[in-house]
C-alpha cells in the first residue's frame, strides 16, 4: 500500500510499503477514510535528521474497519472508527483514569512497526480499547469535524477542562494554530465567561471569534502581555491555554495568568528547561495540561458534534489526496494552510 | 522595644527599635507571647549582603492585642490571637478566593516599616482581615501548636490540599523539616492511604512515622527516587510534596510522581528555572503549590488542635528567650534543632 513517509526535514515522500495485516488477535485493520496533518507533524518536518529508509509518519485518521483479530469485540468490518492518536488496551488502571496516553500497553502511532496514520490503511494494535465506532457512513458530511476527534479537538479540549475552565473562568488562549481554536472552541462549550485569543493571523482569529472569543490580542510577546493585563484591571485570566510549545509562548502564559491560576499547556514542549521560580511560586501558579488523552473525551465530545452544535471540523482549510500530501505538509509549514485533510 | 534584626549572612542580633504604635485606624498592636524561626529564615541567614542597620526578620507568631485602631471590629485589648505570615484586608476578591497572600492591600511582615515577628511587640496591618482570635489565655498549654497555624502548618496543610490528597491518593513527602512534617501530618488528616516520607535525619523521620508516614526513604536523588518508585510498583505516587525549595528536590519530585499525577511545592524556590520538558508534559504531570495562604485555613484546622486530635506545634524541639535567638538561628542552621520557639 502506499503511506506517507519521512525522509528527514522537508523531505516528505508517499512511497509504497507492505499492506497491513492482523498480527496479534486483538489487532485490528482500518481502511483509511480521512487523516490529517498535525501541527506536531511540523516539528520533525523542520528538524528532522536524514533518514535513508524514511520513517512513517501521522497519528491522526478515521476509517473503516476492514477485519478484526479474534479478541477484538463490538466492532465488525464496514464499521466507520476514529482513532486517538495514542493507542491503548482500555483495560489498565491508567486507561481506566481516563489516561489512556499512559497506558501500560499501549503505544504511538508509526514507531515500532506500527503504522502511520498518513496513508492508505493501518493495522490497529489494541483495537477494542482504541477504536471509537461512529454511527457515520463513509461519506457523512460531517467526517472532518469527526476526525478532529483523533487529536486536535480533545488536545484543546483537555487544555480547557485540565486549566478547570468553567462559567466563572476568563481564559486566554495562546496560539492561533488548530489547537489554540479547538481550546476557544473547548473554553466556549466550558462557559468561560470571557476568551482571549492571542493570534496574529487574521483569518485564524476570526474563525476563533466565531468559535468564541471575546477578544483577540495580535501584538506577541511582552507587547502583548501588557494588552492581556489591559483588557484583566491588570490582573490575567484564571486560566491560561498554552497551545505553541515554545518557551517563549509559555513566558507569555506566565505573563497573563492571574494569581491562583492555571496554565495549561498541550503544546508538545519544544524546550527542556521553563522559568518558574519565586514569582510564579508566590503567585501561586498551576502549570498543568499535558499529552491529551484523546480517547477519554471521544464520547463526551461526540454527541455535540453529531448534532451539529459544534463545529471543530472548520479548522480544515485545504483537502489533499495521499499524492499531495508532500505540499500540504509545506503549506502548513508556510503558514499557508492551517491544517490540512488528507483523503488517499 | 526589643526585637531580632538580621546584619548579613549568619549575622543575627537583638537590638533596640522603635515601640510600635497605631499608625492607621485598621491596625492593632500585639505584644507577643510566642514566636518562632522559620526555615525560610535560613536562607537570608544563609546569604543576605551586609546590612549596616540590620533588617527585621521573623513571620510567625502568637500573642495578646494591647490596642485596636478605630476601625477594627471584632478584636479587643486581652485577645489572644495568630497571625498568618502575610497580613492581609480579608475583604478584597483574592482573600474572599482564599488567596490572602496576594491580597490587594496586603503584605509581608518585616518589610516596608512593618514590624518583624521575632520581637516583643507588633504593629498589624489590616488587623481585622489578618487576626483570628484563639480561645486562648495567654499560658495555655497548646500555644506551640497554635503558633504553627501562622505558617508552617498551613503550609504544610497548602501542599497536600494543593496537590489533591485524599483517601484515593499515595504521597510522597521530600524534606524532613518541619514543613515536611507538617505535610505528612496534612496528608494523613486528608486519609492519604500510603505516606512515603523521604529524608534522612532518624528523630525527624520517627516523628513523621507518628504523624502517618507509612515508609521512610532515607537515600537522596535518584537513589532515593529508585527506592519510592521500588515501594511502588515503579510508578511513583500520586501526589509529591515538594517541602525544600531546591531543584534537586524538585527534580526528585518528578522521578516520583506517579504519571497523571501532581507535584505541590511549597518551599521557597532557591531557582529560577526547572526541567520540565517533554517527559513531563507527556506524562501529564501537574506543578503547583505555592506561598500558603495560612490565613485561609486556620479556622479549618483549628478545632483539631484545640481537642488535641492532631498536635502540630510538635515540630518544636528547643525554646529560646528573644537573648538567645541568635543561637537558635544556628541550631536550625546546624541541624541540631528541627524548628526553634521563641518566648520573648
Amino acid at each position: 500500500m502506499r503511506a506517507t513517509l519521512i525522509y528527514g526535514a522537508g523531505d516528505i515522500r508517499i512511497g509504497e510499503v507492505p499492506d497491513p495485516s492482523l498480527q496479534k488477535p486483538t489487532d485490528a485493520l482500518v481502511r483509511v477514510l480521512r487523516a490529517c496533518i498535525c501541527g506536531s507533524d511540523l516539528w520533525p518536518y523542520a528538524s528532522k535528521p536524514t533518514t535513508p529508509d524514511g520513517d512513517r509518519i501521522g497519528h491522526e485518521f478515521l476509517g473503516v474497519v476492514e477485519e478484526v483479530g479474534a479478541e477484538v469485540a463490538g466492532f465488525k468490518r464496514g464499521d466507520v472508527v476514529v482513532a486517538p492518536f495514542v493507542w491503548s488496551d482500555g483495560t489498565c488502571d491508567f486507561c481506566r483514569e481516563g489516561l489512556q496516553t499512559s497506558c501500560r500497553h499501549g503505544g504511538l502511532w508509526a514507531q515500532g512497526g506500527v503504522d502511520g496514520g498518513q496513508g492508505e490503511a493501518v493495522r490497529v494494535p489494541q483495537a477494542e480499547g482504541t477504536l471509537v465506532k461512529l454511527p457515520a457512513g463513509e461519506d457523512h458530511a460531517l467526517l472532518p469535524s469527526l476526525l478532529t476527534l483523533s487529536d486536535v479537538f480533545p488536545t484543546g479540549y483537555h487544555c480547557a477542562r485540565t486549566a478547570g475552565v468553567s462559567d466563572r473562568t476568563t481564559v486566554t488562549v495562546i496560539g492561533d494554530g488548530a489547537v489554540g481554536l479547538s481550546a476557544v472552541l473547548s473554553a466556549k462549550r466550558l462557559g468561560a465567561r470571557r476568551i482571549i485569543l492571542m493570534g496574529r493571523h487574521k483569518d485564524r482569529t476570526d474563525l476563533g471569534r466565531e468559535f468564541g472569543a471575546t477578544d483577540v490580542v495580535t501584538e506577541r510577546g511582552e507587547e502583548g502581555a501588557e494588552k492581556v493585563r489591559e483588557l484583566t484591571r491588570g490582573d490575567g485570566t484564571h486560566a491560561v491555554l498554552e497551545c505553541v510549545g515554545l518557551e517563549q509562548a509559555l513566558d507569555t502564559a506566565f505573563a497573563v495568568v492571574r494569581a491562583g491560576g492555571t496554565i495549561s499547556r498541550v503544546g508538545a514542549p519544544q524546550y527542556e528547561k521553563i522559568s518558574f521560580g519565586f514569582p510564579g511560586f508566590f503567585r501561586n501558579i498551576t502549570l498543568t495540561g499535558g499529552a491529551a488523552p484523546a480517547r477519554a473525551y471521544i464520547e463526551e465530545l461526540l454527541p455535540d458534534i453529531l448534532d451539529g452544535t459544534i463545529q471543530p471540523g472548520r479548522v480544515f482549510d485545504r483537502t489533499v489526496a495521499l499524492d499531495q500530501v508532500p505540499d500540504g505538509y509545506r503549506a502548513m509549514a508556510d503558514r499557508e494552510a492551517l491544517k490540512v485533510l488528507i483523503q488517499p
